[in-house]
Parts: C-alpha cells; structure tokens; sequence
C-alpha cells in the first residue's frame, strides 16, 4: 500500500555523462531473483568528481568506511556507483570487508572500470550474512541494461520496504549561460523487515564543479535536507549521500560560480529527503518545523530536531491534538540558549503562545483545526538573533507500533 | 486499571520528627472536590535540612524556580513540602509566579510556619490556570490529617494519572549504633491527560545529617535512580526531588560516617524511580539495561539512555523480539566513543554478541525466549574501562500510542 502521504513525482530527467541500470540478484532471498530489482548501477562515462556524506553512528557498515574513503582518495575519478536492498552488510563481523570489497570489484568487473574508482552502499537486514555469489550470478543484467534514461529504475532498485520510489531532478541555467541537469534517487524509512533503517541518496549532475567544492556543497546542503529530517530519531549504520559530477570529465570548463547550482541542488536535495519523510513508517501526517530567531542555524536546527523527535509531540500529531504544552517542553528539553519569555509559537496562521504567554486570542478549537490537516507547519520564534532552520517530520501512530513490533508474530 | 508490572510494595514506615497529610481540593475540576486527595502535604515538627534535584527543562515550572531557591537559603530550616496534582501551574505566562506563591503562603498560614520554610511542587495539566481559591479552601485537610504514619496518603494524593501510588522505606543502622528511617513517595509516567509529565520524589529521614551532605548525596544518588529511567525520553518542566532530615533538628548528633544512610538511600531512590517505569505510560515490559566497561559512568549512562530512548528498540521490546541489530545501532547513535570490535551485549545470560561478531552458539530463538518475558537485562559490555551504569525502561506499545493520541477523541 503506498503512503496516503505519496505525492507524483516530476521526470527523472537524464543526465550527460551517466548511464544507470539494475539487475535482479535475490539478494534478500533466492526466490526474489527475477521478481524484484535489488541492484542499481549508477555508470559514470568519464572520469567523474564526487562528493559524500555518511552515517556518524559508530558501528558503521563496511560500505561506509569504503565509500567515505574512496571518495577521499579517488574523489576527481569516479566511475560507478553500485548500491544493494535486501541485505546492509552490517553487523555481521570481520566478513563485512571482505563482502564490501566482493561487491565493488564485482561492480568493477561488469562495468570495466577499476575498483579504485567505485562507490558503493548497501541497505537492508543487518546482521545476516551478504550472498555475495548471487550478485556474481546476475549483476552483468545491471550493465546490459545501463541507458541514460533510466533513474526510475535505479529509485526502484534501492527500495527495501519503501512503498513508492523516490527521485528529484531540476535544470538550471548556470552563470556561464548552459543549462545543466540535476537528479538524484533517495530511499528509506519504510521498515517492515528488521533494521531496514538505511537512508540513501545518489545524485548526478553534469554541472562542471570539481570534487572539493561539491563536498562542501553537499556537506552543507545535507545539513539542510537529509540531516533535516527525523522518522524515529534512529540514525542506522549505513546512512550515505553521494553526489557525482561528469561535467569536467565531459570537458565543460569549470563554473566560476556555483551558486546557481547550489540552489537547485537544495531543492533537489530537500525533496529528495521529505519524500522520505512522506514514505516514513506509520507516517499519516507531514509536519514542517520552523525555527527562526536562534543565535545559530546549529541550535535552531537541534530544537526542530527535539520537536520532531518527541514522542509526546508526535503522538499529539496523531491524534490531531494542538498540545502545545508539549512542544513547548521539547523545546526545552534542547541544549540550545533559550529565553522562555521570549519565545512564541504558532501553527500555520494561529499564533499560540506570544511572549512566552499563551495569546490572549487563541482558542483551543484553532490549533486542532491545524492539527487536523495532512500537512501543517509549526513556527517556532526565538527571539534571540537571526538563524533559522527546518526540520521535516512525521507523526506517530498506531501503525509505527504494528512494522516494528509485530513483524515476527 | 492498575499496571501489569505493579509488584506489592512494603510499608511506608514513620520517620520520626515528620508528620504527613492531605486534602481533596478538587483542583483539576471542582467536581472532584472530596472525590480524590490532590494536595499533599509534609510537615517537619522541627527545623529540617534539605537539598532538591530539578528539571533541565528550559520551561521550568515556577514552583521549580522557587523550591531551588529556598533550598538555596534555607536550606538548614526547611518545615514543609506542600505539593499538589491536577494543574503543573506551568507554562501559563506572568501569573505562574504569583500562584507559586500563593501555594506557599496558604500551606505556611496552614501549618503555622513561615513561608520562607516551604518548598513546593505542582504536577498536571500545563497551560491552565492554577485554582488557588479552590486551594484555599481546603488545604486546611491536610494540616488536619497530619499524623507521622500516614505516608501512603501523601503517595495517593499525588497521583495524576499513575494506576499505583509509589513508596519505598528502609531503616538502616549507622556507624553511631542508631537505628534511623528512610521513606519517599514518587509519581510519574502514567498520561492520560495532556502534559501530565511530571517526576516528583520526596524522600524524608531522620538521620542526622546536614543540608550540604544531603544535597551530595541527592546530586549523586539521582543521576543513578531518578535519571536514568526512561519511559519516552521527555523531560518535564516540573520534576523535582526533595529531600529532607530531621535528625539535627531533633538533637541528634550529625552522623560521622553517612556511607550506611547512602547505600539505604540509593536503594529508596532506585525503587522509587523504578516505580515510575512500572506504572510508565503503556508499559508491559520492564528491561534493566547494565552498560559495563566504559571509560566513565557518565558516558556508560549516555549508552544506556540511548538504548532506553530508540523507538526501534523498545518497539522490538513489546515484539519480543530479540533485534540485537536495532541495539547495536542505538549503541553507535550514543555521542559516546566506542571500538565496535570490543563490544559485547548479553539478554539475560544468552551471549549474543562478542568482540563485535555475532557469537557463533546464538540462535534467534534463544534471544526470542528472553524477550518474551515480562522482565530481562541486557548487558553491554564495551570493553574500554571499568565504569559502568544501569538504566531501567520499558517498551512502547500500542497502549502508549492510544494514551497520547486518542485521550481527545
């Protein structure tokens, strides 16, 4: 059943310089194979720049550790990217690198390029251990199939229990005068198998940017879009963003100015991560956080985050219930400087509480009719300095209990 | 409908030089005026010493700001702790104050004590105004209800929505060969009407021991009971825990040695609190999680508070399902450090992880039979040092979701 949350996506829109593909390797289970996508190759036709964001949970998958250095050390010459569902390669001891490696120079193989120049990531089960012989048997289907026009497939082929395929893709014209193309493919939060939790998301462009100003694009982007979001507060192991650019390999010269491109990567980079949020177990309402006023966009962002995370929050969200009492306690509960006075709060039009007082005009029966809709946004004022940020949530329901804890009965 | 993890307490023994009552004063709504105590009340005979533990929360309730503060100044003279259910007096802007005060002022004119000698606290409703007149008249039940053995009442008169009213007693025999007592109440954790978040804990002993001691001895002895349970990772903006002696009061001479008072306390104070996850919101499990081998307690507790507050984990927990995965992650989301390689985590004494590789005797099913029981540990063990900590929780349930989602509908 696709989440009541589900939007139509836009095209996916072919980038210069990469072809994609997919293969069906059973890799959750033999008896998938042929039933389901479950591999995505991402082929980079020149020498691509790249760019990557990863977990910070400290038990972190072999894939992560590989990408995170790959990108590092061949970040001006990338060729592929290969990407896994069914199984995240995780927990499963010292076979883990070994499995990594395995994917990647079988990535290499099928495609012909050298292992030094893939990136990889896997997501699914953890904890169980990675058939890498059944990717041998059937990942050449993913380089048979490589075309340019092919993103839909690889948003497919990323999914686990993700009930709809996400993709974003944006042109823009640069300072140079040329249009170029963005589009990325993301999955995650629809967990019905254990530890499903991955977060992924790779994007192309063929925009001309070399590798050290795209990681600092997407190193802060990330902070604005992926890092932005909150399901249940579980950061998993094997959370990783890529972003790859074929412009240079395709020997456009470089933009003096790449701000024109940060801007549509933003939107490309914020779909990409509120579809998840769309996508999120037992997700029944969309709720945008709003928080201006901060001393900094770090602490206005940990104040959202502490709202989205609340369980006490999320349940009023479910339950349609303008409890404000709550999400002023959450906000209370961050680390971040707060002046309780000075803080106001309001959703969508209706101003809550003012000055720390509750507004003399509001009534009980305008914040539930907020809080009845699909999507509202919560405003959160500070009053303490310039920085805002955004955080997107979902609300917490009876059905977030039933994927997670009764799978196995 | 009482807890299914309610187990029968002992008696709440007398502390001598303190007299306790309560009254029915109808303060979450006049009609349950003489239905149910809702105003406690503890009165030294003599001049008591005190120290108080309180909410982060940046939102604090009035009565928090005016309890630290009195404790502050007369911390050495302390005659009465008056606290009331059914309105938290929080979160209702300028008045919050003046109401604070008044509970203080009618409990001092009641008990015939000055009102510098009070400490008070509030628990309920936030975002409502406080009913002092309805205070006003009644409270007088309670000074004439006071008699030394009537702990139990105080325990009963503030509950909000908690299915059992919380004590814990013991007596110990210190180094001066005196026998002396120890008695506290607690609330906490059972919402079902909004913002009904408060811990409250008020400890008294007839131990002669001075303020600055026992405010040692609270600051330590909470962050091993009261911090670290964790029903749903909120923290409200009217916790608080006072303790109270009336030992120097009565004359005795000041206790040498207060290690025999500390281990009684700390069993008082973790049963107390432990009370509070047996009656927490739609709890039907009661998990001890023990973090060993860390580099220091704190960040021991930081592990096990991470472990206590995943969704993931305490949803597997109402599952009973054994999903090491979903705790291993949860481990590696802690700020605190970790070498995956050296941990190891056991459910009762069924190894299911050992140097970071799943242990080659573990089978699903032998996880899967400790976590269907009512009550099991999970032990960590990091490998880094020799501190340790301990947390208690629960799972999360559909019972929780009902409790905060539909109390409106």
């Amino acid at each position: 059943m696709v989440s009541p949350l589900f939007q139509n996506l836009g095209p996916a829109r072919p980038v210069p310089g990469f072809r994609v593909g997919s293969a069906s390797c059973g890799v959750k289970s033999a008896a998938l194979r042929g039933q389901r996508q479950d591999l995505m190759l991402i082929v980079a036709d020149v020498p691509a720049h790249a760019a990557g964001v990863f977990t910070t949970n400290a038990f972190r998958a072999a894939c992560v550790h590989h990408g995170e250095a790959t990108v590092r050390q061949s970040g001006t010459n990338i060729r592929a990217i290969v990407a896994n569902a069914g199984n995240a390669n995780a927990g499963v001891g010292e076979m883990e690198r070994v499995w990594a490696q395995g994917l990647v120079d079988l990535a290499a193989q099928a495609a012909g390029v050298e292992s030094s120049q893939i990136l990889s990531a896997s997501t699914g089960v953890i904890g169980t251990p990675f058939p890498i012989e059944r990717i041998a048997e059937s990942i050449h289907e993913s380089v048979d199939s490589l075309v340019e026009d092919n993103w839909q497939a690889a948003a497919q082929a990323i999914r686990t229990t993700d009930t709809f395929a996400k993709w974003s893709s944006r042109q823009f014209v640069a300072n140079d005068g040329a249009t170029y193309t963005i589009t990325g493919v993301s999955k995650g939060s629809g967990m019905i198998h254990p530890n499903m939790a991955t977060m992924l998301g790779f994007i192309a462009t063929d925009a001309p940017i070399a590798a050290d100003q795209l990681q600092a694009i997407l190193s802060r982007i990330a902070d604005r879009s992926f890092n932005s979001i909150s399901v249940d507060g579980d950061t998993s192991t094997n959370d990783t963003v890529y972003l790859l650019s074929s412009g240079l390999g395709l020997g456009y010269p470089k933009l003096s100015d790449t701000s024109e491109f940060e801007k549509a990567f933003t939107e490309v980079a914020i779909e990409l991560a509120q579809l998840i949020v769309r996508d999120g177990e037992g997700v029944s309402k969309f709720v945008t956080i709003q928080v201006n006023g901060a001393q900094t966009e770090q602490q206005a962002r940990a104040i959202g985050r502490k709202i989205a995370t609340s369980p006490l929050v999320k349940t009023a969200f479910a339950g349609s219930d303008a409890n404000w009492g709550r999400i002023i306690c959450a906000i209370g509960n961050s680390d971040a400087p707060i002046v309780p006075g000075k803080v106001s709060l309001s959703a969508d039009d209706v101003r809550i509480v003012e000055g720390g007082n509750l507004h003399p005009d509001y009534r009980d029966a305008m914040g539930m009719a907020v809080f009845a809709q699909q999507e509202f946004c919560l405003t959160v004022s500070l009053g303490l300095g310039e920085a805002s940020a955004t955080v997107w949530t979902g609300d917490l329901t009876h059905e977030y209990i039933s994927i997670n804890a009764e799978y196995r009965s």
